[in-house]
């Protein structure tokens, strides 16, 4: 791997650049970005110069898609076809069964590995760029059809990276994501939703910490968001179903005043995912 | 206003005790709480010594009750009988319709003004008080049969401590929480619910800084909980209808592939609540 490309040079694909040079990647980082990200690309030192999507074709072992799901679609239909067979291409897209299925469409020669980088920060764009951001976070590779050395060259590098490679099927991935991060967000633009429409202002004035960090999500752009929903949205429905479901359950719990035994066993599961012990521990609010 | 009582020392009884000296406050400053309780806010000075609610209701001008609701609705009835007319009892419970009721039926010579301040932290205990926990945080204040001229004097007070203070009635705060901090609370413990039930370990190790947000409230402890929705039952069970009122109408639009207008309504309210200028910005995910 002595050349790569990064096509989308926005948070995840400026701090993958940042990310490979800490870690001792000394080739050139080409990226294929608009002039903005280019821009600041440049400025970081997450890339060395700006390229086409043919160029990057040409001349990289690695190319890296960091775009939003339906960019890297349209992104596979041009790169597929023109990538040699020394390249490997891999993504790093939020959902993964129809970017895997349309790489093996259109990949021809080149290696495909679909993945997903957990990691993210609360503002977007180049400019938050941040070589540690994959650093103990879970990174999701979906191997298929790739070349085994190429596969085996790219784990490598994500681990010196920091990150937590776990190997798991497109489908399982989006099954899991639909409940781990599509249900997220979905919650947190319903709960925004249901204040923006109380015509008493105090909703708007009148909270804790609380509010602020269950509508934090709901600031993020729904461009993103349609594109992730599009490619997952049977599993998405069934996961808010399943919440629909424990939502009739906490609500008969609260007509009851019974609140405890729903209360630990979600208290249970916020610690797990903190790998806090299992003493309780207190929220004021 | 020379001598101050706090019952409960925890969190928010603490850090009213620091602000308080942080203002300027000079005079004695009573502990009633649990022994650690009080050890740990004599060591911070939060307060100068322990009483019991008899000393504090012979000796303080002010008694903050900082317990929870169902604490603070049993100190009510104990304390309101025997605090001297010279005497102003505040609280800072989470609801406040059935602690003003305890109040006017008990409080007999003594003023009373409810009060909630809008401020809290990831984790409760003495221990972790602020002398800034209040500073540009709401702070509600419900007078209704309060003399005059005591409350002008906490109302004084709080705004010395950086607190921006609110008069509301007890129904307005109790229905306007329901959906600021009440509905919060269930959504978040119902996603840790949902996701606690799934069999796969996956939705446990494969998420990002997104799933901890969402999830935070559902460590709160049942016991603080049971009492705020035992006493705010019949907004909580609104604010939680229309919820799944918007959930349904946003599960039609995921279904529908067309998710612009209600992110758009929530961005904004999420704005809003963070002062943030009216322009799009991103959160990745």
């Amino acid at each position: 791997m002595k050349t790569v490309a990064i096509a989308g040079v926005g948070l995840i694909g400026a701090s993958f650049g940042l990310a490979l040079r800490k870690a001792g990647f000394s080739g050139e980082i080409l990226g294929v970005s608009s002039p903005p990200a280019i821009e600041a690309g440049l400025r970081s030192g997450a890339i060395t110069r700006a390229a086409t999507l043919e160029e990057a074709a040409e001349s990289a072992g690695l190319i890296y898609l960091a775009q939003p799901v339906d960019r890297i679609l349209t992104t596979l239909e041009t790169l597929g076809p023109i990538a040699p067979a020394s390249c490997l291409i891999t993504d790093a897209g939020s959902t993964k069964s129809a970017i895997v299925r349309k790489a093996s469409e259109y990949v021809r020669e080149a290696s495909f590995l679909g993945g997903h980088p957990l990691a993210g920060k609360e503002q977007s764009g180049a400019e938050m760029a941040d070589a540690d951001l994959f650093r103990g976070r879970p990174y999701v590779l979906t191997p298929l059809r790739a070349a085994a050395e190429p596969t085996r060259d790219l784990r490598l590098w994500l681990e010196r990276l920091g990150a937590n490679v776990i190997e798991m099927s497109p489908a399982e991935h989006d099954a899991v994501l639909a409940f781990t991060s599509h249900l997220p967000q979905l919650l947190s633009t319903a709960l925004a939703y249901t204040l923006a429409r109380q015509s008493n202002p105090a909703v708007a004035e009148v909270f804790g910490p609380a509010l602020l960090d269950m509508t934090r999500l709901a600031l993020s752009p729904p461009e993103v968001w349609e594109s992730i929903f599009a490619t997952n949205k049977e599993h998405i429905l069934t996961a808010f179903d399943e919440f629909l479901q424990s939502g009739r359950e906490l609500r008969t719990a609260v007509e009851l005043g019974d609140l405890r035994s729903i209360f630990a066993q979600s208290a249970t599961f916020a610690r797990v995912v903190r790998k806090l012990p299992s003493t309780p521990d207190g929220v004021d609010h």
